[in-house]
């Protein structure tokens, strides 16, 4: 059983917006007056508020993590699998905060925000956001929920380097880092699939140097393109081997129309691509695979990794999947190896999954049984 | 030393055109009434003809695989470190052809050719080459070569897929057939980058449909967008390391400008792009992705792999390089164990090396050698 009123979900759930007022001085050195977050959040905050969990979202990911916006809505929340009541973040114990990033285009203060000082959005003259100050942004919200530790930051993907960004730069805030699918640093082919994305974007013709909003254009063809890219990587060979093999949409091998969609797995792609283009902003797509790049936890000890991870305090989880060539179980031995090195409470494990980058979003064997024994031990 | 007058080059090179003027019926059921194929030699061929080696080129190669055009030409062919006097091809043993495919753009039959039934460039409405028509065009040649049988067919990628299709087509035409950074038919994963080539070339406005010869458009984007994706999938996550690193073009971690390149990678891999799209074309493109695609030796025996290389008469060599994610040493293996297991002669190795689906194109550690060991073999 699926739904709102199925056991194991949060249900009905309605996001809201918190404002600040005060100024944030980014990474970048440029200040932004004022800020909006929006969040979720899932299960009850206890009376000396030490039960509540940070998720942290990837790339394309949102605040909606776990059940659902409506009686209507046919899919819950992204991370639904690993949130909710008996479920390995276990909202019956734990007061759980999902939060859009600043600089995302689901109602945070991002590119399609209005810039102040000129009355229009944004757009491309929105600062560069770094993993550092999403940091930041979120222990303002922590402290306007009245949480001054965290019992866990969990994240996978991009959003595993803000759990691991907050264990570096407060190590007196979460007692457990949870670093799921992700790595210390991008390496040179993770920047180059980033940059393939970003030129499909500044290739489109709609584009319009990112002044789009305002001229009631989107360059949906080249944010679809950037995400048939990502898309691709987040699979593992193996996982569309099964799932498409060579199976041809019609019996049209001779087609004589060069654009003739004729694998399975094209028509599956170029879905995907014309669906993310209608939900997601190309400037906020810009924005998040540039703070990608520019992570490096390393960056402040001259790459020097053990080093930037001697002052944490918190227990790891980490975890990374076989068939994850995006970030390969080697980007979190590496990560594993250095926090071993400093003496740091780390457990590791590889999963055995065929699904590439996306497993940690999905219940592959072995996964989420490991996840939730390991969150029984938080906040005990 | 290298160029022209170099020792191991064979120097200034002149292509020329053969035409042929019988109708050829290509695998789709349309036929063309007549075509031109644009091709060089190196070396002489012997009084019985049975010194003649053909080289088959890859996605975007051509007929220029050695030697020098002109005094200027900066680069030689693209081939020259395996073709040339004492080299693993050796042109003082062996009489060379190479030759640029049907629908290629670099002189022989394609979509910028003139339709004669319009009087208009071709564009889109080519017919979709087969990898079966490069082998039937390449019998045409040899026979007006006078060559009857080839002492090898020798190719890479794309090419070695045309030395399998000869292996397996004309039994009695080959000796040898040597297979690098190949497959017996691509995988899920290779058909969707290029699918994602195809979109970024079909989602250029100057495209036209394909139309765009006789409008002086050209859709540079997309076709440079295209061969970032292949360029990036052709080198591995550890040689881009090696090559690139983290390293940024300039001190602008901070930047404001959300298009500025940053990392050296970034600058290259656009570079390659825009070099690109300036001396290929994006039908044949589309063109050379599709006959790719299609491509499946197995295709006509239910995928049974060992049926379809039961009738094979050449001894093969396969080689495939330990880093090459595109073609990956499973891909080659799966090819020699259903040779193996149909009892042909078959030498297979797998090269160690950093360079990914490139390696075979470059003069790793361990390659050439082997390969030259092998060729010392042929025409003995």
């Amino acid at each position: 059983m699926t739904g709102v009123d199925s056991a194991g979900s949060v249900g009905l759930v309605i996001p809201f917006v918190e404002v600040f007022e005060e100024p944030l001085t980014l990474a970048c050195g440029r200040t932004l007056d004022r800020f909006e977050l929006v969040l979720e959040t899932y299960g009850v905050l206890n009376a000396d508020a030490s039960n509540a969990i940070l998720i942290c979202h990837a790339l394309s990911g949102n605040h909606h993590a776990a059940g659902f916006h409506s009686r209507d809505e046919r899919k819950p929340g992204w991370w639904d699998v690993a949130i909710g009541p008996g479920k390995a973040i276990d909202t019956d114990r734990f007061f759980v905060v999902s939060v859009n990033n600043l600089g995302g285009c689901h109602g945070s203060t991002g590119p399609a925000s209005i810039n102040p000082a000129t009355g229009s959005p944004w757009g491309p003259d929105f600062p560069q956001i770094q993993i550092d100050d999403w940091v930041e942004s979120q222990r303002r919200l922590a402290q306007r929920l009245g949480i001054s530790r965290w019992a866990a930051v969990i994240g996978g993907s991009l959003g595993g380097m803000q759990a691991l960004q907050w264990a570096v730069s407060y190590p007196d805030w979460l007692d457990h880092c949870v670093v799921l699918a992700s790595a210390p640093r991008l390496s040179a082919q993770n920047i180059a699939f980033n940059e393939i994305a970003r030129h499909a974007i500044l290739s489109d013709p709609d584009w319009l140097d990112g002044h789009y909003y305002q001229n009631d254009r989107i360059p949906e063809k080249g944010l679809g393109l950037a995400r048939m890219v990502g898309h691709l990587t987040y699979m593992s060979a193996d996982g569309m081997s099964d799932k498409f093999g060579r199976e041809l949409r019609e019996g049209s091998l001779g087609s004589e129309e060069s654009d003739a969609v004729v694998f399975q797995v094209e028509s599956y792609l170029r879905y995907q691509g014309a669906q993310f283009s209608t939900r997601f902003d190309a400037n906020t797509y810009m924005l998040m695979t540039r703070a990608l790049d520019f992570f490096d936890i390393s960056r402040d000890h001259d790459g020097d990794l053990r080093r930037a991870l001697a002052n944490t305090t918190a227990s790891f989880l980490v975890l990374s999947f076989s068939s994850d060539w995006r970030f390969s179980p080697a980007r979190s031995q590496e990560l594993v190896d250095a926090l071993l090195a400093e003496g740091k409470p780390v457990t590791y494990a590889d999963i055995e999954a065929n699904e590439g980058h996306d497993s940690f979003l999905i219940d592959v064997p072995g996964y989420l049984p490991l996840f939730t024994a390991y969150m029984a031990r938080v906040g005990c």
